[in-house]
């Protein structure tokens, strides 16, 4: 983090498919002012940019205005860091190669970098959270969907073509594997995203005939919330459908331990927080899982970002990178 | 590679469960001379080391003297690169944690690193083969096991602990799979090794009722060459074997192209030279199990190293990393 007096802030912007969240960071991780627009209301890409400059430039005057800031980082689905594109995001409005970085940088003359969500959440998580002085680890994030960032030596893996760490699509389950929305089967984030704990609740009320709390509520509507919630209040098929996620995220995880032998997993995400619940089956399942070598060796954590600032955060700790 | 015109030249030292091999290698990739001993006669590691210098030394002084060495890199079966040792390798004579890197060092007064065996062919791949000038790339050595080093940023991945990269080990059949060395049910190197080849003939000539060359074989003798010689003859049982092997291996490396996005999986060892019996339906698993936006992107490439001399160059490569 090469934060000095005469630029001591960064700008967070986390683009999710309903809300664009942006804030101004200081080196310490705290949000000394934000905002937020709606995503979804402005159909042309320049109009949306127009937008958040609009709303975040007052912020930035407050603060000391443009001079203070050292970089602007961007959180985005399918964002691409080496060209700094949002590529052919399903759930965000504006189709195609959207070459979003440019375009913030055009308009406030500040640099900008850009990476997709979960490696925003690893980065945020190495500069500001969990992982502070880590130099390997992987950042795992359970949301509607699975997704994750990884850090070996100290750097984010991007790959070649800057799409590397889709760990919520290898395959978990080879044989009758769940269909996915990425079009194949049997990808981790069909059992352990929220939706997939959703869809496991659906598929063990079906199955089984014991009593649930969950039977209360119609099938259809049932979130990862109410599983918890059932939990806490010792149901048993409830805390089953944990153990169930649980496990195949260990056993997940064992295989990616076996690649690059992280001296911890960090779990981020409204599932993550299901705690002990959740936890105590991942960490068996890894245990039981993983190769000799690397046994009782990596960490599995929980994030350390404060939820509401945790996207902002992620997003701005890129901008400590820019120079 | 810092090369210079006073220390022109590395040295490489492969140790394996048989014989040991070393040689002197100048920058492009040329063993200008070499030997080895049989490892096994060595119960003593002190001894042993003295008899590799006692050997190497009358090559180097032939070569211009140690003067000319820029560093020795040491390829050895659990081989720790951070700490120089050997950790409890079972196929070595010498039992618990050796310090095999500082034991060169001392005696030849030439900076010493070493790393497992797979890393070292990957390094000599970045160096001298077909990986020259990637950043990111996968190799996988199909040997007796199945080892793999893997290669982000420009830097291998040793992880945490420096042993980071045992793609062998991922699981690839979680129901009935097959069982391991290492104890656990299912890894990738129990079907697509030399070995794991020889069993699914085994499975398959059991299984099947067809005629085969390979039932002229006694089933315990059966080897993946045998196999191959099949094959080459038009035996539709020995191209199956090659086809289900290929199949799972696509499988595994389309969720290592999910973990870190490699411009190219280079295959090194005896089976990679199967030809197209082997490569075509790797190539047709990777491209039918790879997540969309990885499709047609990672290479498959056989190692440019020739043979004989590939375990020592890849050890070599290491220590042009020396300073």
């Amino acid at each position: 983090m090469n934060t000095n007096m005469e630029k001591p802030y960064v700008v967070g912007i986390d683009i999710g498919g309903t809300n664009t969240v942006f804030g101004i960071v200081d080196a310490r991780g705290t949000v000394i002012a934000s905002s937020s627009i709606k995503t979804g209301a402005y159909t042309e890409v320049e109009t949306y940019v127009d937008e958040v400059c609009k709303n975040l430039l007052p912020l930035l005057e407050a603060n000391g205005g443009k001079d203070k800031i050292k970089g602007i980082g961007v959180g985005a689905p399918n964002g691409n860091y080496y060209t700094g594109t949002i590529e052919f995001a399903p759930n965000l409005p504006w189709k195609g190669v959207i070459p979003l970085a440019a375009l913030f940088e055009e308009r406030l003359g500040i640099p900008t970098a850009l990476t997709n969500d979960a490696n925003a959440a690893a980065i945020g998580e190495m500069t500001y959270g969990a992982a502070r002085g880590m130099k390997d680890f992987i950042m795992i994030t359970l949301g509607t969907g699975v997704g994750s960032g990884i850090v070996i030596n100290g750097q984010l893996v991007y790959g070649h073509d800057g799409f590397a760490g889709e760990l919520g699509h290898v395959i978990v389950r080879r044989e009758n594997g769940r269909v996915c929305g990425c079009g194949r089967k049997g990808c981790l984030e069909t059992y352990c995203s929220a939706t997939g704990v959703a869809r496991t609740a659906r598929e063990f009320l079906t199955a089984r005939t014991e009593p649930s709390l969950l039977r209360s509520i119609p099938a259809e509507n049932i979130t990862s919330k109410d599983v918890y919630d059932a939990a806490v209040k010792g149901d048993k098929l409830a805390q089953d459908i944990f153990n169930f996620t649980g496990t195949i995220l260990g056993e997940a995880l064992a295989d990616a331990i076996a690649f690059s032998s992280p001296e911890a997993i960090v779990l981020f995400g409204g599932l993550a927080k299901s705690g002990d619940y959740i936890f105590k089956p991942i960490q068996e399942s890894i245990d039981k899982n993983v190769l000799n070598i690397y046994k009782g060796k990596t960490k599995l954590l929980m994030s350390e970002l404060k939820d509401a600032d945790a996207a902002v955060l992620g997003a701005s700790a890129l901008g400590w990178e820019l120079k």
